[in-house]
């Protein structure tokens, strides 16, 4: 019975992944994720109501078209962790396939929100949870299994499909990260376990195959050590605090709501996806905030909230989008003296994200960090730690698993290429058993463990 | 008798250029630019009708509000050349000093032009051309020499001021380029008789000060080596071709219109600025284009003569304006598909500009050239040599010169730092014969060549 | 009474620091170093046997020969830390002043010992021991405080000379740590005390000024979780584990140490440097070694000790100089081939320091990693943080002692002039309260706080 | 007839190229090189003495154990130029092989020399001299032709196979250069008849393909340009003047030794390699030398020669080997004040090469370029072109070519792909019809134009 896994999209960017593996004639579909840097190009789209064909066209999502020539039926669309480049094009392709979609708890609450708030498909595939440490049959012969991992959101997870030509793993995104608060440490035993059973194939990321500096990524233990030593003094201060990180990065949430407990500052949680992604996780569990933390969500919401911090920005703790200063997130239109909350000497900036390297990023971000330097801001960047295997940590996963073959996907050929030299080192070879494709392309193995 | 030199200007950027020299109780000030980059974080500025006092407040035009505490008399604005950073501010700040302008006739040209587009003040200061090589007396005491010198735009000088305490020399901004067509070489033996007779002072540009790779600035005549290289082939193709430069580089604009006699292509000068700066050099006999060329300043023009080219591209060279990616100049309009010219499959798009480094350019440049690669343009970027000496070059002036002093201008403190230790490479000490200044401060000389 | 600051090296370089700071006619003198870096140029150089003379004509140690138009007398020649930039010229040219020696207590063992090494001139100053914390009596007019503070080797203060004058601050180097094990963090308390008190002249550090990534910088917690998730697995498996460090790191290896107990390792401490700065700091207190534990200086037992290793490379956790792969030093040799320890696939290598940065190091590093590679050891880079204050933490600094008056170093123009950018940031303005000077310039404050 | 390209060397890294293409059942090899950057981690190594097994087992030279597995005969040995890394392991390998050498006349000349020079193997192979632009006959089915090139040696070529499954093209190393003295212009012609003809693969180089900047390689005119500029002036003073280039380099020595007429100043071509280079090339008349020039090759006649220069420099213009600082050759060696010529205060130094980019390089040049500054010279470093071809020259060339299939090579992984992605602009598809090889791979083609 031979093997195919077939790439869709993140094989030549960071943006819009998606992959195919067929077993014999069943097919597993991972991820439909969307490409934002493309929508730069295009300004004016409007997502939400825009047919798949044309986003397709404009290298917004993945070309799933190739799936009509692919000799197979969908069993299941399987999606790893809740980031918008992995789900973000659920609900414009989802609805081609009858397959169920199986998710982790909080990633498919992320989905379900997706999904409602579409304008143009109706999605109405079943909706199966699994949590991490789980699995489920997806037919006779294909067993999932969700292995648990860690990222910088939750439940994220490393899926392992058991089938008779061998296992096939998906790692798409994860890093090895031993101190998180809400995730406990990734299953490395039940890696090894299935390292020892025979992995066929393993489909990774290589988000930093390129990055020679921090060679194993640090942990959000160091990235809490990092924002308590910044947040600490000027907590206790009579000065205002912002602080802007990713909305759906609840580990670090939790560890500003945990050193916020040094003062007496009230959290805010600010702006529309903050509220969306927070409310998500404190509603299930995940998230756990003191008890006199708001959620501020809708524009007016946030316009309130505002005006009181503004005349008590010693009480307060405000944690915002916009730490990439696009245009219309929070952060910047405070920057740009656009809210009523205005920026004044003594306030403390603090952005724990890191710039996503785009031109775009580069500008937005200056821009803004410069104007709230002029208003007499105090600006702490880089309070970050990436939440992406480093090049030692993918060197210990292949240790691990010990594929047959590896698949390096989730960046362009720059990446790509730097991952295959690194399998190279332990003993690969690009086109033997490392196999760099690209969008639209498909590898054939012809199993046997 | 005393002589001072204070920092107004371009002491902390590039940009806004400004200085004066007191000699005894006689100024005499060089430049009043403009600070473009500052203009970003300002957004809906309009410069023509706004106040110098805002636009000082804003860091859009030097301070020279210094200037009252200076005890003299302000004989002369001198403008050594006619860039924006240079002049861009004459019509907010010269009414305040009766003293006449002084420039060479280029200059001179687009002075006048700057000030007929003021809306806020008037003025009337008597104007006075002098050309390169020449000199005029601007007090019993005080002789400027005009000495002649390359850059990127004609007739820029090196100016002299003889006086009873030495000579003190202004060289801001130039290059050492012994073939450039329109410009001869600069003029090296005057250049080492003042050496020889006694300089004072040197107030020099260090904008590639921190370059090491090119060490001498390459000439001009590279640049239409590599244009040649560049435009000849494609020339002679069915295709359409638009290059992009600065509107003031008359000599670069020659070269273009040099290389398209390799073709019967009819030149067009596409922009606002385009027409400005070719018109008025055309007219005064400096820039040679052929019968058949064409220039389009307004809108309007702009559009007829763009919807005539698309149509029969082959038979015409376009020159715009736009190289930075400016939102609304010419060339990122076409790009984004905002005229009649629409890119199409084949197309050069020849870049003979570098980018200016700041964040906001690198993400316009960007978006441009993504654009017009994703609609089949064919981009050569970085057909361009600079205007500004490179260190060896400094190196060679400040052999000639053997000036007393040097205070280092036109730059941040990163790039005076670095002239300064290529000063130290030649027997000066900072601090001691070599002065970094800040906007607003002064240096005193005791004079006594 | 007026107060200058004498600069005499480290004002032009990261390297052979040394200042003196005269209060009316009583001197002060701070640190006397040597310029590692340019022993390069100088390969043969036997420093121990070469004349003062000499080592400052090759820019070796710092020229002091200025100190004898400095009207006043020497009356202590302090060192706040046991770096070699700091101390390493001691032998070399404190004889020629009469003044006792003061440096805390493990600052002083370094002193002593490279006294003793010295084979040229005989030191006889009085030596005088002081704690992080205590305070002495200079003479009438002069008390010195030092503040406890922390940096990458034990006992590192920050000065303080209380004048009639103000206080004049000596702050080479320093970082803000608040986590480490050995050292309690920097005394801020008394620090801000002191701003209150009137700080007249701040002398500080700049070696992190130019960089913009990492602001704060990280505390060595950050280098032990690092160093832990990267030992902590390999130090169970059967294979070889080298680490290597700064000699000087106690902290560093202090924590090495206390990772090495997840495992029944036993620790060797390996390289002439290491016994020397080890066995001093175990003496002391200061450093806490397990009882198994062994350490080796002498080649002999150095080469006895990798012998015994080589065989059972599964008990020992190697602990060796050669960070920089410098040619002659331990573990460019094992790579090398050259030592009873060979390289052999399976083997971990950690490395605990950066590149610090010069071509030669980039080189030796390069050759070291790739011959151990080819060898088949894995090699873990960059596990390290640094010891110097982030741009961050300075101005934290200058907010706490709000001094009328800092004048940058140990760095070069570059770095003096990033810091100066940075306090024109907090309102001091160059020339005027930030004096950037050169080795062998002098300031003068009239005092007056 | 299955076509067959078998990549033996330089698809890894840069250097040992070794290429084979199998028609039917006879094989054509290309190139047989050396990678030099590999002695460096061998220090010891005597080349000419070892066994080709252990320089293939080093990484010096290609690995062609694997031409035993191909099922067809050698018929030809084919060189495209004379370059170390192409030619260099000649009579390492070419005697395995029974068939005759092809090669342009001053690439023969060049293999003759390194055939003469080697101790352990002996080559007879018979040598064929092929000049640009003709043609040879293989065998009954393959016809060689070299098309004139343009590289930075004399009589590089592209080798064209015209076979009865298409053409195949070998373009290693290239520049398109339209205005060398010695070399003409490539024949763009004969390449854009090459390409109507149906060319089945190309097999090209990529040394440049990550480079953004400069997109389009400049011309040696433009090197002669910078030199003339940076020479003139100083050639005239009573000062002493050494350029450093690539000895192969002949174009770049004609140009110096036209420049060096400006003056009367003897040429002095120094060092064994100079000697060899630039003695071959004036026998067969490409370099021309005035009468008063001379050559020193052996260590004796250059003692010689320097030691007449040392008190004669205003007499002489020294032209040496040494520009990437290697310990051992002669510009290191008067840096470091090992030869009669002793650097001084108004040397001038003029590196004409830029720095082959390496640790080890950037050491041994930043060491040398320091000693002499600090001898009191002037360096002129980076007066240089590239002789390979930049992206869009690249581009150019596929659009002459339309080869069904590219092979890129000359290159590690990273600028392999980045050919690719250049290619897939150009509408191929990595993977499809771009193969990045690895050494010790093949490709089949199926043939059919």
């Amino acid at each position: 019975m031979s093997v195919e896994v077939i790439a869709m999209g993140g094989y030549e960017e960071v943006g819009k992944n998606m992959s195919a593996v067929r077993v014999g004639d069943e097919v597993i579909i991972f991820d439909m994720g969307i490409h934002l840097d493309r929508l730069h190009i295009h300004e004016d789209t409007d997502i939400s109501r825009m047919h798949s064909l044309d986003l397709i066209e404009k290298g917004i999502i993945p070309d799933d078209t190739l799936m009509k020539d692919v000799d197979g039926k969908v069993r299941a669309i399987v999606f790893t962790h809740g980031h918008l480049d992995h789900i973000g094009a659920v609900a414009k392709l989802a609805h081609r396939y009858g397959a169920p979609i199986i998710a982790t708890p909080y990633t498919m609450a992320l989905i379900e929100s997706t999904i409602k708030g579409e304008k143009k498909f109706k999605v109405s595939n079943p909706l199966q949870s699994l949590k991490p440490g789980e699995k489920c049959q997806i037919s006779p012969d294909i067993t999932l299994e969700f292995i648990n991992s860690t990222h910088s959101i939750p439940h994220a997870v490393i899926a392992a499909l058991h089938t008779s030509e061998g296992i096939i793993v998906y790692a798409l995104d994860f890093k090895f990260d031993n101190h998180q608060k809400i995730s406990p440490p990734p299953d490395y035993k039940r890696l090894k376990q299935l390292g020892k059973k025979g992995v066929l194939a393993l489909i990774v990321e290589t988000t930093r195959a390129t990055e020679k500096e921090e060679v194993k990524t640090h942990s959000e233990k160091v990235a809490k050590i990092v924002l308590e030593d910044v947040m600490k003094g000027p907590l206790q201060e009579k000065e205002g605090m912002i602080i802007t990180t990713f909305s759906s990065h609840i580990e670090r949430i939790q560890a500003i709501s945990d050193i916020a407990k040094y003062s007496d500052r009230k959290l805010m949680l600010l702006g529309r996806s903050m509220e969306r992604y927070c409310s998500l996780a404190e509603s299930m569990g995940i998230l756990k905030l003191p008890k006199n933390a708001g959620m501020y969500g809708s524009p007016k919401s946030v316009n309130k909230a505002l005006s009181r911090a503004e005349d008590k920005r010693e009480e307060y703790l405000l944690v915002t989008t916009g730490h990439q200063g696009e245009v219309d997130a929070l952060l910047p239109r405070i920057a740009n003296a656009k809210t009523q909350f205005n920026i004044q000497r003594g306030d403390n900036v603090i952005i724990s994200a890191p710039i996503i390297p785009s031109p775009v990023n580069f500008a937005n971000r200056n821009l803004m960090e410069r104007r709230m330097v002029s208003s007499g801001a105090r600006i702490y960047a880089n309070a970050h730690v990436s939440g992406h295997a480093g090049i030692e940590d993918h060197r210990d996963f292949i240790r691990m698993l010990k594929p047959m073959h590896i698949i390096p996907a989730h960046g362009d050929l720059n990446m790509l290429g730097a991952y295959a030299e690194l399998a190279e080192e332990e003993g690969y070879k690009l086109g033997n058993d490392v196999h760099v494709l690209r969008n639209g392309q498909a590898q054939v193995f012809n199993g046997g463990v």
